[in-house]
């Protein structure tokens, strides 16, 4: 089973899926999985530490994989660009800021440049820019992110999108969700939670178990978490994660929490350091209602790929006739 | 061109689209041109008004229309009900409260009972209460809401929703929208801000200019504009308009806005009456992006079905293999 796409053609990967680039948790491990099962795996540079991206690059370094960066972050230091480009990466994804800057050194490096995006006017920049791909981020999708849907968002994208190939991100955890991205106008999609709950993603035991057990309704999106961890972000820009006993304690008074900042960075730390997931956040997407068990990365791929050929193949419910 | 579900089936109607029951835009003119048209019409019941209601659904009589009511509001006077079901209508839609207490009443009288949810859990219990069918409506939508986007929680209903029809709502204004709505599982769509922009909804000429000129990334889920017209719901829900001057104005500042309450709300009113948008709200959802006319309603549920028939039928970019 394979769907072509202009993705895949792009890409020259033999799925039209992505790994979403996601911060500790998108390591080379996780990302070379995603790569050899014949998708697309992002280490996730995150917030940006050499000694890390060099480690995770080479444990990568016999799988084709992309490299990502939250861009306002990396803009404070450009050097974990172009460690990333001397591995000549097939492609570098940047999410939140503006990717002026660095788009002619990507371009030159001769990696293609993939934009996330969140906005339909942020698409229109991005295209501008030199965009190779974008990726259409809805709500639904676990960290951060803004505040449009997919389901909306991924075709006015793709309207937007002036031929360059869309992929739909946020609420994808199965081949329902790849299939419906294809029906909107978009060539793939790229998930994250979805993976986040594989055997090889980094993350303990219990994170993982919790978004088995959890229901999408049981998700925020909200400021709380980076208020204390110390990481606020730029509006308007905020995280999704599962609700939990902090999240419940404090949703609605974060200017209350930001005046105990100290003391509940503190705790905040010493329970993450813990595992206790009470308080310590527990990134997810709303697609959690759609998983069920921790599979190995490889079989993810094949279970998106297998359900979505079938359905696009016409096994479905409804009938086209006339 | 004809699109079958079991939702088609159970409605006896040929197309898998239903009207939102928009509050006073979906009158009976409205709702008998989709009817007409081989879709479900609706007549917006909304908050209630029994000579409205006995008029829309006069003018309605030579066609198969539904009724339907905020859940909450029409609890107060349950005799809007009684109107309703004595005319034998095939289906009531009930949005936003508990339907347990008019279940029985309604099934009597022979009619479906369609609920519309915004979380799994509440799906849940729409289930267990007898449903016939269940519209999952995502933040997406125009008006009244909660916070799940419609991508994710499209298929997590569908998996708990223990074989009765889905249709999914919020963003969903073209083909690629119905196309994606079965592919997520669900066996239809409701639309209610595409079927604002047709030349028969209740609305001026200004503010479907504005749905047509609108991004979805201009739209706003607030309850500022339930404060200003001293309309407040209970929580969670909050409603999805355009931003206008006034929102910008007041965004963040609900608390206040209701210590000066009856000025704006003065003010407010002022501004609805003279069709002053700037001020007075655009009730939309984030699928204005994809809306760029002002047709009849029958050429829409056309259109839908045309564009989502040739979608399924393989009309796309991508290829499936293997």
């Amino acid at each position: 089973m394979a769907i072509s796409t202009r993705l895949t053609e792009l890409l020259k990967v033999e799925h039209p899926i992505l790994l979403a680039p996601m911060d500790v948790v998108a390591d080379g491990r996780l990302a070379a999985a995603v790569s050899q099962a014949g998708a697309f795996g992002i280490i996730g540079g995150g917030y940006g530490n050499e000694a890390w991206l060099t480690r995770e690059m080479d444990v990568a370094r016999n799988a084709r994989v992309g490299v990502g960066f939250i861009t306002w972050s990396m803009a404070k230091n450009p050097r974990l660009l172009d460690l990333a480009l001397e591995r000549k990466p097939p492609a570098i994804i940047l999410s939140f800021g503006d990717v002026q800057p660095h788009a002619g050194k990507i371009k030159r490096a001769g990696a293609k440049m993939i934009c996330q995006i969140q906005t339909v006017a942020q698409a229109k920049d991005a295209v501008a820019q030199g965009a190779d791909v974008l990726v259409a981020q809805g709500s639904e999708a676990g960290g951060h992110g803004m505040a449009r849907g997919t389901f909306a968002l991924v075709p006015a994208v793709v309207d937007v999108a002036r031929g360059v190939p869309v992929a739909a991100a946020g609420g994808v955890a199965d081949g329902r969700g790849l299939a419906a991205a294809l029906m909107l106008g978009a060539d793939g999609v790229l998930a994250g939670t979805r993976f986040f709950a594989s055997q090889e993603a980094v993350g303990s035991s219990a994170a993982k178990e919790r978004l088995v057990a959890a229901s999408g309704d049981a998700t925020i999106r909200s400021i709380l978490f980076d208020i204390a961890r110390r990481n606020v972000w730029p509006a308007p820009y905020t995280g999704r994660v599962l609700r939990n006993e902090f999240s419940e304690r404090w949703r609605g008074r974060e200017a209350e929490l930001m005046q105990h900042q100290a003391a509940e960075a503190a705790r905040y730390e010493e329970a993450k350091a813990a595992g206790d997931f009470d308080t310590a956040a527990v990134i997810a997407g709303e697609a959690v209602d759609m998983i069920s068990d921790i599979p190995p990365a490889a079989e993810i791929v094949v279970r998106l790929v297998k359900e979505a050929s079938a359905l696009l193949a016409g096994s479905n419910r409804y009938r086209v006739s006339g």
